[in-house]
């Protein structure tokens, strides 16, 4: 156990949730769901899996300091700021450094930090498999599959194919390969096959077999944290190495750079329920829903209209008067008014709002 | 002219400009269309035509002190504050009461204190026409209708008959019936005709003739006012005769108490515009559109929507996103979201509020 790390990636940049989630304030410091923010939430979770002390916050610099003060439990040095966001491959392989520095024979878990998992129990046992799965199969990277209950358009699958091995009485298969979200038609096919699982962005592997696998199929997105590696051995101060480093690294994510790749990726199949609540329709689907389907927190009203979601802002009443289907979300400053089919375009938004020189001030 | 009084009406309750409009701080008050309030406005369009001694305001007393301050030209005590709604009959009655007192045979004209004319000077000029009417006709009830340029189905019309006589070179018509709100075919016959006219809530009279058609036709609210008027005559205070005579006054509307009734009802037709601005996509006709026909006043940002209306409020930001033809109301405390078919039950919504316990702080 006691070489077994988990390092928690919090990298978000709150575009998503806006009005409600900003750059220095995004999902996963926030109770989008729950009373806790998603963040604290994620942490409790993990349980007694690993120890407090390997456990990791990826982060980014602006929100490093909101970080620290939601997670006081975890130690200073263990949360980490990016200077500046160069996507997952960039954060997995800074996550490696980072905790082979602590232990070169570690094995490690990365975890996103804004999902909503109320099967904490299922949870933990299916990460301690993909632990034991990484430790038998050092050069692998065990990847998470959730098992899906519904067509989901909104999520990347994973395509399973021979059983590779059993873990605790698990079996671990061989990935056969990961696909983007598919449409409608297709993702009923795939929940009619048995054969494809929801890719939650979770995975385990050791130490070594991360830098392998990057420094194989993403040397752009290796090499420079190499050097930072190096330097950290040589007994340099991270923060400045990041701030050299981190703008030669390629923008790439860990799936496309390493995962569609690499020679042995696995996956386990998990039983556990699983949301990644990644737009507020998703989230709405955690709250009680009136008779006419619509959702309201905080204070608000709703006459002649059904479906919509109000997102009220502590004593701000919200009215809505025969309209269907909106996300209505109030804050201090900003309020959104969306049709819930536009739920993925808010993020346009929010980067239209950060080029405006009156915008930057809402983002 | 020194026997030429001028009542405003400002009665409103501020409910279908709600959440923007309040109890205390209804449209009349705000500069709804235009820099100033609408009732300074009001105030200015009269120019000269009568002096500031002959113009009251009968308003209620919740607004009273907001009137006195938004209007320090106006003698305070030419400021009268109902103690509670009696409809427009009453404060017709009370407005002949309090005009009879200063002088018993002056004529007054009645005007709404919320509605936009851009046309000042042909406004004046069709005023004093039917003042001059309303002299030579000392039992009329002279009204100003409004020549209608599209078949609006949101206001009430007046059919004109024969005319009268002819004042200043202006036809004076006999009224032959007052009619509601017409649906959309009747509305475009009535345009068709040339013989039907806007009500435009405005009309001119001797203080005798109001009184008598009100004791004639409505004694259930003359009645009331009567004892109002004796008490005075004997040197008692107004506010209090108000307060102890208001409740027993009928609640009606002095189109049905009197104007529909009296013997002799008169019609001028003006050409001036004249918007009585009744709901919010009426106040949207004022301001300027965008391609997609959106009208954003204050800080807003409409993506992917139509004929959408955005107030906002100050330095808040409101962002509508792939929604059209909604009402947006932006307040430092409550926010509507109201599809534009919808505007006329605004007024609902806030009467629903009033009696809810939490509600009543927004109304």
């Amino acid at each position: 156990m006691s070489n077994r790390y988990i390092v928690i990636m919090a990298g978000g940049r709150g575009e998503r949730f806006w009005p409600l989630s900003r750059l220095r304030r995004p999902k996963h410091l926030l109770p989008i769901v729950g009373d806790q923010p998603m963040i604290s939430q994620t942490l409790a979770r993990i349980g007694e899996l690993v120890p407090l002390d390997h456990t990791l916050v990826v982060t980014n610099c602006e929100q490093r300091q909101a970080v620290l003060e939601i997670l006081p439990q975890l130690p200073p040095e263990n949360i980490v700021g990016e200077p500046m966001a160069r996507d997952t491959a960039a954060a997995v392989g800074l996550s490696a450094v980072l905790v082979g520095r602590l232990d070169p024979q570690a094995a490690f878990a990365i975890l996103p930090s804004d999902h909503v998992i109320q099967d904490e129990a299922g949870f933990r046992r299916c990460l301690a498999a993909g632990f034991e799965a990484a430790e038998k199969e050092p050069d692998a990277l065990v990847t998470i599959g959730i098992r899906p209950d519904y067509p989901a358009t909104g999520y990347g699958y994973i395509q399973r194919g021979s059983v590779a091995r059993e873990v605790g009485g698990w079996p671990v298969y061989q990935v056969t390969r990961f696909v983007e979200k598919p449409d409608r038609d297709t993702a009923s096919g795939y929940l009619r096959s048995g054969r494809f699982l929801w890719n939650a962005g979770m995975f385990i592997s050791r130490v070594a077999a991360v830098k392998k696998a990057l420094s194989t199929h993403a040397p752009k997105v290796w090499r420079p944290l190499q050097s930072i590696q190096d330097a950290l051995q040589q007994g340099e101060d991270l923060e400045p190495l990041l701030s050299r480093h981190y703008p030669a690294i390629e923008k790439i994510s860990i799936d496309y750079a390493v995962m569609e790749k690499a020679a042995s990726v696995l996956v386990l199949e998990s039983g556990f329920d699983w949301d990644d609540v990644g737009e507020w329709p998703a989230v709405a689907r955690h709250f009680p829903h009136d008779e006419a389907d619509n959702v309201i927190q905080g204070k608000g009203l709703v006459r002649s209209g059904r479906a919509n979601i109000v997102v009220g802002d502590g004593s701000h009443l919200t009215v809505l008067l025969g309209v269907d289907d909106l996300i209505v979300v109030q804050t201090r400053d900003a309020t959104l008014v969306c049709h819930r089919s536009q739920a993925q375009q808010i993020k346009d938004v929010v980067k239209e709002l950060a080029a405006l020189p009156e915008g930057e001030a809402f983002i």
